[in-house]
């Protein structure tokens, strides 16, 4: 590879001061010299990208593993005294760019601030660090009768404190909402060092503006958090999976304003298209029912206090589909033949790349469930016209499409990389129009910048780039994403 | 009454302008001369205080009653160009002082803005504005099969509008959380005159920071909210009301986390102690079962799929209560029943304001779940110390607790108002201690700012100052509230 899409950023970097043998003498001593990596290209280079993939890379100068807020904000201290831009990263699970240290300085990891501190059941509350893995607390609270109703795609790999900061959704947001709806309390390390401590175990706050929710889906840009309170759910009733095959796409989008309007509790409603599931069905070596006559599948999980309701459940949203054209309707009817489906959704982004390594996952696009439909056709369409392969899937009764698309052969890179953003740029500017988002749950970073940027009113972004001065004057953290500048 | 509260506003009145005949004149030309109320003290009057009470009075200079958000958008600019301070205004409902014009000039009532604009059943919204009584809107959505889950206690009365500036709670927060939860879109005029659309129909959104979010709860300091998107839900299942009586607080306040525990699907938990149903239910001209021997009472609503489930669920809170001391537990045998349960709750401010003018209902303090009964303690013991009656009530649930005080005889009103206050401040930095905040669904208005201001750390406060400047660089929307300046 000769270049990245981020070309040349040196107007932006000279902003900023760089890290002298003296400076990162101070971070050593501010973070510990066993946590701090720097001179080592090949140590440095996986925090170089995220899973925005390939063109959006940059290396930093140095890598902080930080252990504890107050190495956090002991390292913010002396970055402010040099102005040295500051990068935190959770996973590098996300699909904007959002980690990416554009502008080199240091990458804040929070890999090693991977403690569950505490699972308090009267409050209904887990106390995490932000380095957990998703899933990690998941299990844990399980085990202790609670659900944390996160759910991104990557959570087998993907950490809270960057779900906090991207507000990520995922495969249960019809019901339990998006990663905001979760968090109750935050410790967040200003760029200044100041530690400051928003909300707590409670779930009632009108005490001032809400610092909380506005570092919720802040990427990095505010603050860097610390310590996360989450909200802990009941566990549901009973849930079944249901897979549901259409011969059509159409068929397969129609259904699902319909099934929402059932009121049966559904869970999650996934849409699958055909080249996706073919991508990861063969990428973990299975075959979906139907799958060589169906042009489409919908994933529907429901819930029901009891097995009498339950199975009213999905009968009456499998008559539903019936009646809708669905060809099939298969009911999980085992913990392995449920894993053997959401094991294919969640393989997908995976799948893609292994499938072609310049494939474009950053669609994200929000749109009121009344337009999906819409949506859908002006995805595909927008395929034909420019004569590309498009993947569609989503978290489609979120109205939250992901359109996937993969670099003809032959294209140069970069070429590709403007090829892409082109195509999601016109897309977003549609869901727009029909009253959405260019972001449902990847957030913005800097691969939908230029988008957002041009989306919004002037006054809107002016008021966002006041509330960021407001957190951090100099522009230390996480410089060029989101905002830009 | 020789005074209020408030003194001498003299200085922050300063830096305003003031509304001059010609000024008056652009005013009506913005809004229309009939929505424009000058120069009639009488007509003024019942602009000049909410319910934060008679101590928190203050004239306007002029009342615009807008039609449409573009009205309100032109009032604005007028006002943006002379400096007039403008203070938004629902129906007044608010126990914070936070739609009292502290320094005159414009209050901006939104009262004729009251129409349900939409009922969308596709994308499970209503849209309405921001005069719609919440009441009427949760009627509306009814008669289609949904549930708007905001319920203050206010809601008889009480606008959206307000509803969502101050992140209103109410008695179904446990269930469905507060306001904010049901916030889906917003339009909002700046004080520049410039109408934002912020969110939509649509549950997912992460494009960029959320000022949708910084707008609920923010009092009318940085945008007068013109239109609401709202979330609709489907109407619960089955509901009962259980009233338990409990020969003493300790008992009843024990009880509240293990009914929580039980996984039980509850919507409500009210607690009343015996001084306040004595003057709520003699206001109503009614008496509870065991009103002499109780001290005090939980009101619980539970829901089920089923009637079956419904029975379990309240045999085992029931039963729950009973081994935990409950003297009795009464099952709402029907609406009639019911209604008056709830009719007593709902009716509790004003039967303390008949009582007692004076009485000051702004108590609202939030702790976690598992600190009620330490904030309850501290709560008696603050009245027994300063040899004061105190009314303890609250959303005990959600560790939301309203005490309420009355003026002993013959203590001068200004007297009063300061040993309210400080009687306030003191409980309020014992609930920050245990991990919670001084305001679950009042704000923060005038009455709080002083102990808000204290209980925050100065760099906290300099950011939301910063975000203050961001939307509102003169200060001309709200002026001396929840900020001071």
């Amino acid at each position: 590879m000769t270049g990245t899409f981020f070309g040349n950023t040196d107007a932006l970097r000279e902003r900023y001061g760089k890290i002298t043998p003296e400076i990162l003498r101070e971070i050593q001593e501010a973070a510990g010299a066993k946590n701090v990596v720097a001179g080592d290209p090949e140590a440095l280079e996986s925090y170089a990208s995220d899973e925005a993939g390939i063109m959006f890379t940059s290396m930093p100068d140095a890598v902080v593993k930080a252990e504890s807020a107050e190495q956090v904000a002991a390292v913010m201290k002396v970055a402010s005294k040099y102005k040295i831009p500051v990068t935190p990263r959770g996973a590098g699970s996300g699909l904007a760019g959002a980690a990416v240290p554009l502008c080199g300085g240091i990458v804040l990891s929070l890999e090693k601030m991977n403690r569950i501190l505490e699972i308090d059941p009267v409050n209904r509350v887990a106390v995490v660090e932000p380095g957990v893995v998703t899933n990690e607390l998941c299990k844990a609270v399980a085990e202790q009768g609670f659900l944390y109703a996160g759910y991104p795609m990557s959570t087998e790999t993907s950490f809270i404190g960057g779900n906090v900061a991207t507000n990520a959704g995922g495969g249960k947001v019809i019901r339990y909402g998006n990663t905001r709806r979760h968090v109750l309390g935050l410790e967040v390390v200003l760029p200044t060092g100041t530690v400051l401590n928003l909300g707590g175990r409670i779930r009632k706050d009108t005490w001032g503006y809400s610092l909380m929710q506005l570092m919720v889906g802040s990427e990095g840009t505010l603050g860097i958090i610390t310590r996360v309170i989450v909200n802990l759910e009941p566990k549901p009733g009973k849930t079944v999976n249901l897979l549901v095959a259409f011969p059509d796409l159409d068929s397969a989008v129609d259904s699902v304003a319909k099934v929402v309007r059932t009121g049966i509790s559904v869970i999650s409603c996934e849409l699958m298209d055909k080249l996706s599931v073919n991508i990861a069905a063969s990428h973990v070596n299975t075959v979906l029912p139907y799958q060589d006559r169906a042009d489409a599948f919908l994933l529907i999980q429901i819930e029901g206090d009891s097995d009498e309701r339950l199975e009213e459940g999905y009968e009456k949203v499998g008559t539903l589909c019936l009646e809708n054209g669905a060809l099939e309707v298969f009911v999980a009817e085992s913990r392995t033949e449920s894993g053997m489906i959401w094991n294919i959704r969640q393989n997908l982004a995976e799948a893609m790349r292994a499938h072609d390594p310049y494939c474009s996952l950053s669609g994200d696009m929000v749109v009121p469930l009344s337009t999906v439909p819409e949506m859908v056709e002006e995805i595909r369409k927008a395929g034909k016209e420019r004569g590309i392969a498009v993947g569609i899937l989503g978290h489609i009764a979120d109205g939250n499409l992901h359109p996937i698309i993969f670099k003809p052969a032959g294209m140069e890179p970069m070429e590709w990389a403007e090829y892409a953003e082109a195509f999601y740029d016109d897309l977003t500017s549609v869901a727009i129009r029909l009253g959405g988002v260019g972001s449902g749950e990847h957030g913005i970073g800097y691969v939908k910048m230029p988008i957002f940027l041009h989306s919004k009113p002037a006054e809107e972004i002016e008021i966002m780039r006041g509330i960021k001065r407001s957190f951090d004057p100099d522009g230390i953290l996480n410089p060029g994403k989101l905002l830009g500048s």
